[in-house]
């Protein structure tokens, strides 16, 4: 499904195209030199090497027009993955079915365009502040969907560390005697506030959080005790983000920010919660600093398009 | 006692002075224009908001000689406590029993020259990096003292955050049923890895936490548990920070390094378990970032001697 928003003052203009490509679905769109969504697209994602490559083409080709009507001067792509940066090579994304691809490389020969690749999340975190224009601010995105990650940005600018590594929070344990984790640790924050292992444990359907949180408003126990200790994580996720850098900002992004206000309150409630119990943790009106993104903001694509222009050096590492 | 360790070079010529102010001892430096250490001295620390006054100026006093031959053409001072950046106003410092006390101007009034005052463990910060001479680098600063606190340092800027909080890991909480902490929260980083959680759990003399080693060093159980948990602290917090910044240097400095290598040893060693049980930890290779700053490398002195001087926008918030 392609949807132009403003095509008539596009055409023979060029725009860079950013895409969200995710383990189901892909999201693609324009932006013209202003910065300004042109036109989205939404495709099914195919799974694997030759599958990843064909939907970005096609989610590039329904984007530009039947006959190229618009022009792309570069593409960036999201990847729920560990990319290398600049080199857009795929070390691992696994829900996708990739592993050390030279996506970046292939896209280029198959779209004749520049290409970057870079992390879903650090792309949304990119997105996000070129969505709320404040080019130089410091703020921690804080990704909520099967797993929990972060993309930092100081002063405008994304903090990738030396390996890519860096808002890999989903991995510090917080409970020595939690669940184990996937990666081998337990008691991951990804283990409580990942919308994964909240489908874990609560089982039933295809949303299984949002089922979660209308049983627990409904009053059944056993919800009820579940939506805390998620809330507990997502709380524990934004106050070490606060101690550690101590950002005016914390914002919610991700899937699960489909629960609107629900998931805020009881994520507020769980901070303030902690802030009666310790006058330092008060002190930090932790609880003011948390933003919510849209749910169809569409920030992993909007600053994937971003991430081939004007990237400054911390942006490609 | 003070020691001018090339006096000749310096005298006529303006020297930039730094204080670490700790709550018992107090350790002055003054740097010529190269930023080398031209003279140290040492001396008891006063408590109170007129024996601290009186001790910066004793200890400016000595560096500068009796008749004054060296003139201090700045002064900076590290604070154990919370402070106001730019303006040098310390919110509280328990340990020195200050608390709202304008003292950088204060100190500017009795010493006739720009005064700067920061957290100690942030000019340590600073201090290490101008120690090890890379300015851009980006490393974390892990403080071991009685409690737990890091300096985070991106490209060569220190990071303070909005309040000055950035850094304050030693209250994020690692474990729900640990021991509450006097901060109000259970299972901060600052009980298990604290020097002054050490000396409540194990007891002991004068050097608590280097009796523990000696005892576990022997054999003796309780010291080998409590050794092992202590360890296990300090490892989550060196984890923590990689997961979150991916910086690849985490330095530890503060007074528990005078352990040397048998502080590393252990630390190293958890860092390993951990790895062997994750494969994503073990291909972090967080055990080789680890770095240990030498026992009188005077990092918090030298630091606030800089502090003054070439400033850039983020050191003074």
């Amino acid at each position: 499904m392609t949807r132009r928003l403003d095509g008539a003052t596009v055409v023979g203009r060029p725009v860079r195209v950013g895409l969200d490509v995710g383990g189901t679905k892909t999201e693609a769109l324009a932006l013209d030199a202003a910065g300004r969504v042109v036109a989205r697209h939404r495709c099914v994602t195919v799974p694997g090497p030759s599958g990843v490559v064909d939907t970005v083409g096609r989610a590039v080709a329904a984007l530009c027009g039947p006959s190229g009507e618009v022009s792309a001067e570069s593409v960036g792509v999201g990847i729920p993955g560990q990319i290398e940066v600049p080199s857009g090579r795929v070390r691992h994304a696994v829900n996708l079915g990739l592993r050390d691809l030279d996506l970046a490389r292939i896209l280029e020969r198959e779209l004749g365009v520049p290409v970057r690749v870079e992390n879903d999340v650090k792309a949304a975190a990119i997105g996000a502040c070129r969505i709320r224009g404040r080019e130089r601010e410091s703020l921690v995105y804080l990704n909520l969907g099967t797993g929990v990650a972060a993309g930092v940005v100081v002063d405008g600018v994304l903090q990738r560390g030396v390996g890519g590594v860096a808002g890999e929070i989903g991995h510090i344990s917080v409970d020595p005697r939690g669940e184990t984790c996937p990666c081998g640790q337990r008691g991951c924050l990804e283990t409580v506030a990942g919308g994964g292992a909240v489908a874990r444990r609560w089982g039933g359907g295809d949303l299984p959080v949002l089922e979660m949180f209308d049983a627990a408003d409904r009053g059944e126990g056993r919800a009820m005790r579940l939506r805390r200790e998620f809330a507990a994580g997502v709380a524990a996720a934004v106050r070490l983000i606060v101690l550690t850098l101590d950002v005016p900002t914390v914002l919610l992004g991700g899937g699960l920010v489909h629960l609107g206000d629900r998931l805020r309150d009881v994520v507020v409630d769980e901070l303030r919660r902690a802030g009666e119990a310790s006058d330092f943790l008060h002190s930090l009106r932790i609880d003011e600093r948390l933003e919510m993104l849209p749910p169809s903001s569409g920030a992993p694509a909007v600053g994937a398009a971003h991430l081939g222009v004007g990237m400054r050096r911390a942006d490609v590492g």
